[in-house]
């Protein structure tokens, strides 16, 4: 229980609006997109200013409080559960955009800027955001920079960790860190900005936030190949790859997934393919031209079924619409759904696929496959139902096997989704104590108690 | 001094040709590229295998000895300058490129690797390792990510850290942590190879590093364009960048530099010049034609009296070769150079050099400007003589106000040469003090003996 005293300190800094504690508004935080056992904080709090951010952060501290910043909650690993009576900070109310500097390309913002905002206010501008997380027009960019979010775009234009050129945050002691630059180089003290990415609230709270800006392509081509067989697809993706070309998208549905998707958005996609690869190059028209047909080539002598090129944009975003409805047309299939994204090198995508399809019969679940094939980076879905003791004893075997096969092929436990807590246990897997003993001397010197989104990616 | 009873554990760990004390030895490791009083290590250690570099490091801190690690001691910041008595540590035996991996396009080498080595290495099996530090013939990997080197591409391939995907590296205490992926996309754990970019040897001792390779550029072209004036020099440079094209290397050399380079290289420069610039853009053939007809139009409308398009490889060799010789060409002039990188937002450039231009005047100090203008990242270098006390507090003084004004144009201190000891002092002003107790507070934690490289970038 966090005493009246405190709750009217937080008051006082924060004004009566930007606290809540009503048993509604503490069940609205006890989750998040993850499937794990909710947690009920013990308040929410709302900060306006960066003002009032930091110091709701010392008063955290000084009560020994333990405080998980929440932008959309989407997080997909549990980074953003709190902890039992704890504080939630909601970034929500810090969401201006506060400069898009068009000369010399970069935008600076404030946590709780939505993702999709941001990156329309860019183009508007005449310039481009790339990181273009599922979640993109929900989620914040806080919240994309403390999970290193990635997205379609990642093969060409890497993941969220690649626009971050600096940013502020408060640390565990309310006091305002500044790190990186404006400039497009800069190697000015620790590069604490790049130590922040994908540090899921653990070790500071970020107040404002300068990315990284490019120019937008001049041009870009869609489309999707059709396949009667899964490896032709994943060894068509390897191909394309060792051919160097670099695709802005390149993604890979199963037959599962395929049809899932048809039965639910109608989007006219072929329910008897055994996958489909949807494909987009971008860049220089000529350079377009080009990559597009050598990439129909590749597909064709790799056995694609037929491929079907967007001739205008209304094609173009039926073909994107359909990966994008992928998840939630499995969701509506069974009361669970645990969405993985256990990565490997590219070139180990046809291992990957084989491997999932093998724990799939092993487990007797459904498993639906999509996801960034041109990164290694792979959504397995599983469909399973958290109540039934049996099936989900059967999907937390399954998800370990998924991950020891990952690792075999030399990738990792996580592409995208973070660590959080859902994932804190398989650490060791792969990074080995070692890395974890660091991981933890650094956290308990930068917030000595442990009142920064504890218990995330290296547990307790 | 280091006792003897050490000196002969680190003989039974490396071997006696891996440990030198004579005092030759000792003096070829004082000092390193930067500008700074020469300090004496106790002991050289050279290590020929990871097992032997742990031990090496482990041992250091059994015994609370400092341990500065040395690739080419290219470094320009003293950030390779000893502790007194303390121990050197040389990478140089531990030099193999471990893996080239054509198809995931990563390469893992061990820290002595020589960057042009590499380089060359991966360009002949078709792939391209863009970061080109202008030290690569003799620089490390290491040493390059130690420092974030970046180099006459970053305005387009970015700089060393943007190649980093997953590295090795002992702890103080010895122990081998792993971070990092051989994926495109990896969020497991901290990103602590994020954190090991720049931090100079303090933080951690690689042993080995991924690196991301890329398909190589189709075409290219280069230019050299040529002006009466500085001002339509560096406005040229802000206009191509706001017109969207993305050279891979916009380099600027002043009159003095031009002169000077002329007068060593005899490579047919053009010496009543006020300023040049040097442009290469690549990518699709296409492209490349547009790219570069679009900056000579650029250059045309911003005032070029002429500009001179590479025909062949040869004429492009000759301008690279031009910009290469910079640095050594001015060092003939005075006893000593003072090489700076104070950079820029790039639409800053034209007040920087007049800012540079002001602070030669009044401290009556020559000062040769030239350097990655499209990165904002500029070289002024003042030619002076240490040993003459007055020459030398004014060179002090002239550092001081290129820092005020690089800060003053929401610039940093250093873009790619890093802090070390040279720059250590003036951190707080721009990153200020919060940034600075974050980092000594992460600091000892990791390094509890303070042995790792002890005095740079953060102080003591």
């Amino acid at each position: 229980m966090i005493s009246k005293h405190v709750v009217d300190e937080f008051k006082r800094i924060l004004g009566d609006s930007g606290v809540m504690q009503k048993e509604a508004d503490l069940l609205n935080y006890a989750y998040d997109a993850a499937v794990l056992t909710p947690v009920l904080p013990g308040l929410v709090v709302r900060p306006g200013s960066s003002e009032e951010l930091g110091a709701a952060i010392a008063l955290c501290n000084d009560n020994g409080l333990p405080v998980t910043v929440r932008g959309a909650g989407t997080n997909l690993s549990g980074g953003t559960i709190p902890e039992k009576d704890g504080v939630v900070l909601l970034t929500g109310a810090m969401n201006k955009i506060l400069e898009i500097n068009e000369e010399d390309m970069y935008a600076i913002v404030q946590p709780g800027v939505v993702t999709a905002k941001l990156a329309a206010a860019v183009a508007a501008k005449g310039l481009f955001y790339p990181p273009d997380p599922g979640s993109q027009n929900v989620s914040t960019i806080a919240g994309n920079v403390a999970e290193n979010a990635g997205g379609l775009r990642g093969l060409k234009y890497g993941v969220t960790k690649d626009y971050v050129m600096g940013l502020d945050f408060f640390d565990a002691f309310g006091n305002l860190v500044s790190t990186g630059s404006k400039t497009v180089k800069c190697v000015t003290g620790y590069n604490l900005a790049g130590l922040m990415v994908a540090s899921e609230g653990t070790l500071g709270v970020f107040n404002e936030i300068t990315l990284k800006l490019v120019p937008p392509p001049k041009a870009s081509k869609a489309m999707m190949a059709i396949y009667d067989s899964v490896e032709a697809a994943t060894e068509t993706v390897a191909a394309i790859i060792a051919s160097k070309i670099v695709p802005c998208t390149l993604e890979f549905l199963d037959n599962f997934t395929i049809r899932t998707v048809e039965d639910f958005a109608k989007a006219g996609l072929p329910v008897d393919a055994k996958a489909l690869l949807l494909i987009e190059v971008d860049g220089h028209p000529a350079e377009v031209e080009e990559d597009a047909a050598r990439v129909e080539k590749i597909a064709k002598e790799f056995g694609a079924a037929s491929i079907q090129v967007a001739q205008n944009e209304a094609e173009k975003n039926k073909i994107w619409e359909a990966r994008r409805t992928a998840l939630s047309a499995l969701a509506r299939l069974e009361p669970t759904l645990v969405l993985e994204d256990a990565t490997v090198p590219r070139s180990k995508i046809p291992h990957m696929v084989k491997g999932i399809e093998k724990i799939s019969e092993k487990y007797n679940l459904p498993i639906g496959t999509f996801g960034h094939a041109g990164d290694g980076n792979l959504h397995p879905t599983i469909l399973t139902d958290k109540r039934d003791a049996a099936a989900w004893h059967r999907t937390e075997e399954a998800v370990n096997d998924l991950f020891d096969i990952a690792l075999a092929l030399g990738g990792t436990l996580s592409g995208e989704h973070g660590i959080g807590i859902a994932k804190s246990g398989f650490m060791v897997k792969e990074v080995g104590q070692a890395a974890i003993d660091y991981s933890r001397r650094m956290k308990r010197a930068i917030d000595p108690k442990s009142i920064l989104n504890p218990g995330k990616i290296i547990g307790r």
